[in-house]
């Protein structure tokens, strides 16, 4: 697999207290040419679940042959494995806490378990694997070291409550998995799912109890500030406002229940 | 016009949801050299104002050649239409609604409405062209293809109230425009236009009511906690307070009134 | 002394108004090949001890011949030097206000204080030095300029407290000096230090008068929810809680007392 010269970083870390440029210095001593972008350092606090869905979202937008290195890892210093696998021709390196789960559904992936020390800083800390192993990895990794050469075979499992949604008698249910910087809902009910649900009928949306109404295409369907159903840029069904907090209007989190039926709204 | 090889982002869209980090991959996988530089992606949410004063306040300390990329855009999925821009020997890709305002002054501009998909990534949705339209569009023109190739000719027009302070009988009146991070007060006075009027003479200026004083040349000029008046690094007259935060002393918000007028604070 | 090619930025300028982007653009005008890293711009505004701290923890991961550009600057436009310095085989460009304090005290360390306008941008601003002078000196620097180019010889003067805690009688006594984004409280009690007082006996830390018990070596060692001190990640003593925040639980702010006695918890 050729190397495409970018590393992605997304951590819980934020960009206030330099961790993430630590980060970045040693992967930059190691391999000067490195392209380093960040994917996202502001995942809630360790919050796994968030984490896996923002890196399932996005990698897929860089090139075959990227590094896609992450890191939420309330598991530090444990005996939790620190991971690099290869899936669908991307490179990932990340703690094998689940942060990967929806990434490795392609076929021909392969994973290592972290253990050749020579890839690492020396004498690395127990508080921030990100730094001391992860990041000297991925360098490596992104200057061409081959998977094998990191460490021993690894078989991955399923950390995470599976991103499926499913259908209940007449009702397609599924839950707000994500919320946006712009109070947007995201759920886990995919356009194909939703598609094979509907098969083009009128739906009705039903979010905690409110009732939403039918599919529109995009934020200015509906008039300022009322809601909508639309299919993302994430590829979910979201809820959102127009030019408003969807968040903020029914003051849900995540876990909150979305039930679609078919039939018009009255 | 020689390209720089440099794309600037300027969105409302925040860092953390990695929206901004699939425009950077969907342009590194077209154009792989291309460097990529944060302007802001903590402009308001869909505040166009806000956008365009700080991509006007910006643009021009990138070298002539570089591609400024800008999205903050309430109408996605309308019929507004999306642009691709020469002016002053930068390249700007946003959409029609007033975000190039302040940056399109200069003579011998050109601009088409984007319309050849074939730049475009397949099956856009209408949720999200910022990585589906202007940032494979942004990639094309920093690897060296003509503007022209990218769409029609389409004649530009302002979008947004103009910038401009005016002079009524003998007081200069103006307005906050902008608050930064620290609470400075911008305004749309700019430092010609001050001298214009007072022709080195002192000046007391007034904000919302509130007498601020005559013009300094730094903080440091005032003790600690007190307010000033000055030139600021925007080129505009701001209002500060030394080592504090003036938008949290005087309780204001941009639209509030600034009233120059000639004669020494008593 | 070889350049690597890197220009980290520290500054308080926050990324929302696009003071940083003007700097970086500033900077590859000069030195289109620099790679610009940002290290932090979240420090909180114009406290330099924080930036101080920051910069001390963070630069050394950086390959030699790095320029580090620090900008947190209260006393901007004022009589405050502008410094170039050489390092511990790195380079720094910052105001004469402490922010260099703790990365200066290797040996062969030199200095100058900006004097050479033709290495700044024309007619300075009073109020914005990072991006008309000390970007300019630090993309010089950079492509190879000569330290002694840029200036007169400046004899260093400590700013700041120094960060050294200290034994009163039978107490090691520190300081919280820096909170970061996870509410761990970090001290001014390094490893050595330390390991110096303890001899590998057991020790009790109290913080603010809250016994928090005996050192650990990563945060799991503690049920979640519970308060813990470890040696970490900068190489100082923290004090966090295991999945929770200390800051929060312990309402303490920088400065808080931190007491090290040797004998283990009842």
């Amino acid at each position: 697999m050729q190397r495409s010269g970018l590393i992605t970083l997304l951590t819980d870390f934020g960009q206030r207290d330099g961790y993430v440029a630590a980060m970045k210095g040693v992967m930059l001593s190691l391999h000067p040419p490195a392209q380093l972008i960040d994917l996202s350092h502001e995942v809630e606090p360790q919050n796994v679940y968030a984490g896996a869905f923002l890196l399932q979202a996005h990698y897929s937008y860089f090139p075959p042959g990227t590094v896609h290195l992450a890191v939420v890892d309330p598991g530090v210093g444990s005996e939790r494995a620190a991971l690099a696998c290869l899936a669908g021709n991307h490179f990932f390196v990340a703690p094998d806490n689940g942060l990967l789960d929806f990434c490795l559904d392609s076929s021909g992936r392969r994973a290592v378990r972290l253990t050749q020390k020579k890839f690492w800083r020396k004498t690395p800390s127990s508080t921030f694997h990100g730094r001391d192993i992860f990041a000297p990895v991925a360098a490596h990794l992104a200057r061409g070291e081959s998977l094998a050469n990191l460490g021993e075979p690894f078989e991955l499992q399923r950390r995470l409550p599976s991103l499926e949604c499913r259908a209940v008698g007449k009702t397609l249910r599924g839950q707000v998995i994500y919320i946006d910087r712009f109070g947007n809902l995201i759920s886990n009910i995919t356009a194909q799912r939703l598609r094979a649900f509907s098969r083009n009928r009128p739906v009705t949306i039903t979010l905690a109890g409110h009732l939403i109404g039918g599919l529109c295409k995009t934020y200015s369907d509906v008039p300022p500030d009322a809601p909508l159903t639309l299919i993302g840029s994430f590829g979910y069904l979201e809820i959102g406002v127009n030019l408003g907090n969807a968040q903020a209007r029914f003051g849900v989190r995540c876990g909150a229940s979305i039930a679609i039926e078919l039939g018009q709204t009255i």
